[in-house]
């Protein structure tokens, strides 16, 4: 059975700490990861554009070694009517070592993983879950906290909609987060999701007594936009102009200035650690392909 | 002079034997490639998208430790009104060791090779020839029978548009196979193409007393769709829903399932080299840059 | 502080020729450049099109053991509303060793390497300058000269709208040239700019008593049809049919054969350097790399 990364739901608590261990181990030390994935291949199947993503994959595959192919399945002729499972069966027989899928479909990356002994990375399925960026705020969470458990976690924006908040769901119920969100009621998911979460009532309550704010980007080229008045609304009552001591900013990227996040904040804030995760992206994606092809 | 690879008409039974053998002991021993091509530099210039053929080249070239560049043709800005020869000397003046060229005209590679001593490798061309795909089948079909002379070969489908049935009419030319065709007759050659070949009259007649029978993809993006009353009729008189045991299926890919193949005989033939060739293709594919750059 | 290559016009006559001595060390001794740059890695960050210019440096990379990260941002979806300087340190805290920067905007690289402390190579910025291209023209002027200072020069075509005459201009500074420019009146830049360059009367002194002769592509895709009644009308009066004995034609590619050239001189003129240019394209880049990553 190949050992794939699906979702955080998947995962358990040593698992989570085996990545993290790698990654910090991977940044401390930059010739541990050398050649450690050389001849190796990594299959970058993008049926949904991603830039930021699939080049910190990329960075982090190619540091160690490896060869990467990448299909843009967007622009591809790879489908000529050929079903999805057809598809990675016949890519599979070409014995890449693993594949990173990007979908804009929740779930398919565990359907794909039902037709191959490859290993299927889910670089992000749909509104599903983006486990590898769970990961890469884990390990952030980490390096500057020391522990993940017992976390305050407040996650602010247009959660129904994210796969982030989706696998941060999840990393609260391993590690015992308590767990908060907050966002217009349009963007916040319905009750049976919410066991154990908070919803904060005003954005004051949702930036206090916070170990880690995690923002959310409007993504106006999803369905966000249309449950919102407008830009200017959502920055009055949920953009983030002043944040409470000692509390840790994070945001997946790319930030909407002023949208979610006052500009003049986000620039002299020190406890901003938005840069930080995307450092550790790289480390933490090469933790994953340790994982999924030499664990 | 370069050591081109331009189509099976121009190769002789004793080179085609050479990249089988190669094939196959890539194959069988996985170190014997490893770095025979580094600090070498292949162009991939397809000027026609075709995700499946370049992602088997570029996986060879990169297991060989090649680099490889990617030129998308379509989308590029190469073209900016130079003339054809002009682009292949100008790209020829950067040294790179070859180029593996997909065009949608035929004798497009024939016609480059006239401007560049580098190594050209037809990926495909226009209704031309397909001759790693033709190469890869020969290898598939003697890794299963240990001989390429003499073979009962029937391919079936839209036989006229098809450059890999082209490649394989110069195969059965040089290893004397019994080749017959299968088609609606829209889609067959006419009469002074078939010189020693036969057209079979049924579909029972196309499948009988073969060693290998290919199915080709009905090709909805070229012009096979105007010369067919409908997927569906296709599908009742050409497509094939059971074999003779000891009928060897090959396809080239990807298959339009329930089309030219049923389903179910797809996924539980015992007999399908389908996957196999896809594998055998990376192999072949290296076989054929070991043959022009380093042969 | 990175060391960067942002333009000509930024650099002193010691840096050109290290850069010159470098490309014309690693041309002569391929050995000398290999995996120099393993275990770095080089973003090719092109926000406008250029198959020609990406390739060259991307050959050159590779050649040199970096890894590299293509970017095509017109295709990309790396904005959604970031900014600029955002975008460039998100990709900065992935570590990256350099960017290489195309950008329709003048002015852009210099820009972006206010935001980080990584080398930015520019490759073209809208019509300011393209430093790489003057650069390769004077390894091979140094080349066939053995010297770059005190030449006579001529640029002939759009130079209004071209990088190419900016950065030569810087060059001609430098290396005290006797610089002089050719071309429809509505092509020529303004006299504040002109200091120090004659503009000739007609072709025919244009091509006289040079060493040089450097003809510009017309660049339909860019504002230049616009100040021309056709192509017919350039191809008589501005293009160039014959040359004197001795004087070296350069042209930076591609060529419009019959408009700025005539073919039968391009394809039999013994002093053409244009191969060489783009031969010789590779090799100063990966000098650049050495300049600015290594130096």
């Amino acid at each position: 059975m190949a050992k794939n990364l699906l979702g955080i739901k998947y995962m358990d608590k040593q698992q989570i700490q085996w990545i993290i261990n790698k990654a910090l181990e991977y940044k401390n030390n930059t010739s541990s990861y050398r050649n450690t994935l050389s001849s190796k291949t990594i299959i970058m199947l993008f049926f949904e554009n991603s830039t930021r993503t699939r080049t910190s994959f990329e960075i982090a595959a190619k540091k160690m070694g490896a060869d990467v192919i990448n299909i843009d399945y967007e622009k591809s002729s790879l489908k000529k009517g050929e079903t999805d499972f057809d598809t990675i069966k016949n890519l599979s027989a070409m014995h890449p070592n693993a594949f990173v899928v990007r979908h804009f479909d929740s779930g398919y990356p565990v359907f794909l993983s039902q037709f191959t002994d490859i290993p299927i990375i889910n670089a992000g399925d749909g509104t599903g879950e983006h486990p590898s960026q769970a990961l890469l705020d884990a390990v952030t969470m980490y390096e500057v906290k020391g522990r993940l458990e017992g976390l305050r976690v407040s996650i602010i924006g247009d959660i129904v909609n994210s796969r982030v908040a989706k696998s941060h769901m999840e990393m609260a119920r391993i590690f015992g987060w308590h767990l908060s969100f907050y966002g217009p009621k349009t963007m916040l998911p319905s009750q049976e999701w919410l066991k154990g979460i908070t919803i904060e009532r005003n954005l004051h309550d949702a930036l206090s007594n916070k170990d880690f704010v995690i923002l959310l980007r409007i993504q106006l080229e999803r369905k966000s936009g249309q449950n919102l008045p407008s830009l200017g609304e959502y920055a009055r009552f949920f953009g983030v102009k002043e944040l409470p001591k000692d509390t840790y900013l994070m945001h997946p990227g790319p930030v909407n200035r002023n949208v979610e996040l006052a500009s003049g904040l986000m620039d002299r804030y020190e406890k901003s650690l938005i840069l930080k995760q995307v450092e550790n992206g790289v480390y933490t994606r090469m933790a994953i392909f340790s994982y999924t092809i030499e664990g």
